[in-house]
């Protein structure tokens, strides 16, 4: 198979990686924040020859009826590759040296039929399948069980990757699961159309792996989220080929297209997908926003999102993370930096270090545009907030997908971080955000490490919005987890206890299994359960993964 | 129990019926269409003296536990209206004194508590409980199946109809699922806010009966269908209170609050739901156009659709609805009429016959349903459509929940009318609305009888659109269902063979439970089934619903 995986020891490309050089400001921040020089070379990346993978568990008839059917891998990084996401936890562990479970083999059927070969194949010979989009799965939903006895087979969708069909007169293409992000929305922009899905991971991931996650994308303020766009799903399980049709509306029961987004794996592998489309807008332009406090930034936010402006994304950064935004500028703050802190110090009398970074995204005809423009001034204005043109959207908008990189450079330093995301409603998010930083510098004093938190509100709706928080902290060793477990606990704990949800977008995988019952309901958690028991009782699909 | 339910034997209130005495138009298109003269006196309403109700199967031990633990009916009609819904196959076999199963214990627990003790005790003594809200239902999801030989209580939530609190930071609102369309309503609006469901049923179906169904109203286009504005649920359940959070979107595997959308009673009684509002509007108005075809029309409502315009529904009438819509008129089509046929047989040189009457409903700000109105006109003129004024919009949002009545008041003269609605592609439309014509006609010559067919199209949304077909069959004689069995069934067989669904929101029941799998294939209909099954596998709730 021809297409390139990410890294396995990391984010993103080989030839890719975070540098700070040119970035002046960041690292003072960082010695104040936590101690950690960025200057003193860091370690480099793991070898693979350092590893010792563990040998796979290969029955011959099963290996050879897969090769029969399908093409099969055969590079042993493959193995690493398919056998772990890019969780915190995955990435402190393989460099480590902790290997755990991986799977025995990779397959890459390129078709549904083929795709049905291997999971009868799997149930005949008593495997087990994870389906495998992109890689960049951050909740553990990957991972083989540590005590899988049974083989396991990596089903990889990377040769269903295409954009079958576009329907100009509904609004809707029939697209492979398989395709990476830039795959399709390249296809679809060259016939003037965009599927508008753009999580951090876009580069690295698949619509069959946003389907399977429940994922959300950048402008799911107007977009939506996956679940919004996807109208129908074609999956291949046990019992056959499930279907569903591309409808605007539907009385049928239970969703069972809904079953399907957030399944993980579980209920079968997702081969494609029919998805909304939009034409591309004609006009986009990002502004930026400061406002004087998180409080008058989230009121602000509130209004736009509740208001009659179609804004395709309202961001808001913490004051901390705003610092942190500025902190990565090439170049350093520099003059518009200095004027923009004189001018609020003495003519707006605020507070600079309290200062909060919005961002709007603007889509559409230049009348609606200009209209939104006009909408959300008003709201800015009245929290006390004020515009900063357009350099902030710009530099955001380039670097949009390069934030993964970052973790590994500062891995490589000796620090953790890692994100955790919630959403709830707007009237909780004052509250819940406190809480939350309550939560992390308690568990922070209790693990005795140093460490920081910033965070950002995104994903706008008008009941409410996601809280994403990003945290980094100095564990007393290398490959030690045990603060990081701490941290990641509370803010998780504090997500569910003040009525927000284990993730907004991140799945639930392994990592979050834990608070399922605590947000859904022991009741609701259970539906889960009987699902997956009663159409997968001998767990041949991704066992273990959402619920036990 | 002291809320008034609707007449045992038909639609609606017992003081309210329609009449045609005032509308000379429709006598001579009914003898047109149909052959049958509405002048010539009806049947009176049947009586219930002359009905036989099957004797109760109340169990002692099972009776006065219910009796201790919550309220208990005892009206003998009771079990009548809570055993039948508003299917013609219901109102035809009532009228022809076939009863069927009734349930034998009408109860109403007034809070969760006490719900979860009729569940209790239901599963101990071996009984069904059969979930009831306003007993609007047309899909036969209210019938005890005919030979369940266990007690079979229903269970009805008129006692939780409140409104429990108002969000208005976040849009939200915490309201009891037994309240009626207007209680919930009224209650909102006298607080500034509206939910803005409004289906055709409103006046007598509740928020649980909508959540249990997947309903959507008349204003869906923007407002979204329920399963949209519905943001969290709690239902009672065999294994515990089920509890859903108010969340701007979630990542926490299949959506269990998409399961107990659309359940119909099968996974248990669903409490209280928290739903997305809206301020009421500033402005509202309802806008008429004319189409010089149906073919010009589903042209125009898709671009409306799709544009910027944010209308709170567009409508498109055929010609025959149209016609039909005319025929209702109040003293006939009058001066107004005469001139429009005049304007477009010898200005636009249109085919008056061919006309096809538009709704646009328009909500927001002033300047917000300026705009639309601009763009709106735009997208009409396009397709040589123009604008009538706001004459038709003001009848239609008057009438708007009368028309069932119609179906009575022909039912008393021996016409079985009846309605079937699907939704598909706006790709699909024009060929999905040719196919289920021929279908009527086809199913129409086979039964041999006479009987005329209407559609109009609503519920717009970007990526397609319903189709909501009425049909009416005089049938050999009284009580004779068989040839609206061929021609109903005609027409799903259409639905579902031209690509839509077998319902946009009218449900499945026992109506329309045969075109499931054909609807969400078989594997998915094995979803639905499973999930059923795993959890209620004595079939203590409402069996034989959605799947056998």
């Amino acid at each position: 198979m021809n297409r390139e995986t990410m890294k396995w020891w990391g984010w993103g490309r080989e030839d890719t990686a975070f540098h700070h050089d040119d970035k002046p400001a960041l690292r003072p921040l960082l010695l104040d924040r936590l101690g950690v020089d960025i200057d003193i070379p860091a370690a480099g990346p793991p070898h693979l020859d350092d590893l010792h993978l563990p040998q796979p568990h290969r029955p011959e008839p099963l290996t050879s009826a897969l090769a029969a059917a399908t093409e099969l891998g055969d590079v042993p990084v493959e193995r690493l590759t398919h056998g772990t996401g890019k969780s915190l936890r995955e990435l402190v562990d393989l460099r480590a040296g902790r290997i755990g479970r991986l799977p025995d083999l990779v397959v890459y059927p390129g078709d549904e039929d083929e795709t049905a070969e291997v999971l009868r194949l799997a149930a005949e010979h008593g495997a087990v399948v994870i389906p495998f989009g992109g890689g960049s799965n951050i909740s553990g939903s990957l991972r083989p069980p540590g005590d899988e006895t049974r083989p396991v087979i990596s089903l990889d969708l990377a040769r269903m990757n295409r954009v079958e069909s576009i329907d100009t007169e509904s609004g809707l293409a029939v697209i492979q699961a398989g395709a990476l992000g830039p795959e399709l929305e390249d296809h679809l922009n060259a016939a003037g159309w965009t599927l508008g899905h753009f999580p951090d991971s876009f580069q690295h991931s698949t619509l069959g792996g946003w389907i399977a996650t429940r994922s959300s994308g950048m402008q799911s303020d107007t977009y939506g989220d996956i679940a919004a766009m996807v109208a129908a799903v074609r999956v291949v399980t046990p019992r056959g080929l499930l279907v569903t049709r591309p409808l605007p509306g539907t009385s049928t029961g239970p969703s069972v297209l809904e079953m399907i987004l957030g399944s993980e794996g579980r209920l079968g592998v997702i081969t494609r997908a029919t998805v909304r489309i939009r034409p591309l807008p004609k006009r986009r332009v990002v502004l930026g926003y400061l406002y004087p406090s998180w409080a008058a930034g989230l009121r602000a936010a509130a209004a736009i999102t509740r208001g009659e402006a179609r804004p395709a994304f309202v961001r808001l950064a913490d004051a901390e993370e705003t610092t942190f935004s500025l902190s990565l500028r090439t170049g350093g703050p520099g003059r518009t930096g200095k004027l923009l802190d004189a001018y609020v110090r003495t003519i707006r009398r605020q507070d600079p270090r309290q200062l909060c970074l919005g961002l709007v995204g603007y889509e559409g005809s230049p009348s609606s545009v200009r209209r939104d423009r006009k909408l959300v001034a008003t709201s800015v204005q009245a929290e006390g907030g004020f515009a900063i043109g357009a350099g902030a959207g710009a530099v955001y908008d380039r670097k949009k997908f390069d934030t993964p990189y970052i973790r590994d450079f500062l891995l490589s330093r000796g620090v953790h971080a890692d994100v955790s995301e919630t959403g709830a409603p707007w009237s909780r998010l004052p509250g819940l955000y406190d809480e939350v930083m309550t939560a992390f510098r308690t568990g922070l004093a209790e693990s005795g490490a140093r460490g920081s938190v910033m965070c950002h509100l995104s994903h706008t709706d008008p009941i409410g919005a996601c809280l994403y928080f990003t945290f980094a902290v100095v564990p007393a060793e290398d490959g030690d987890l045990s603060t990081y477990d701490i941290v990641k606990s509370s803010v998780q704990q504090a997500f569910v206890d003040g009525g927000g949800t284990l993730s907004h977008h991140h799945a639930v995988g392994t990592e979050h299994a834990r608070w399922l019952p605590e947000d859904v309901s022991t009741a609701g958690a259970g539906l889960i359960s009987a699902l997956f028991t009663a159409t997968d009782p001998v767990g041949l699909l991704n066992p273990g993964k959402i619920v036990p």
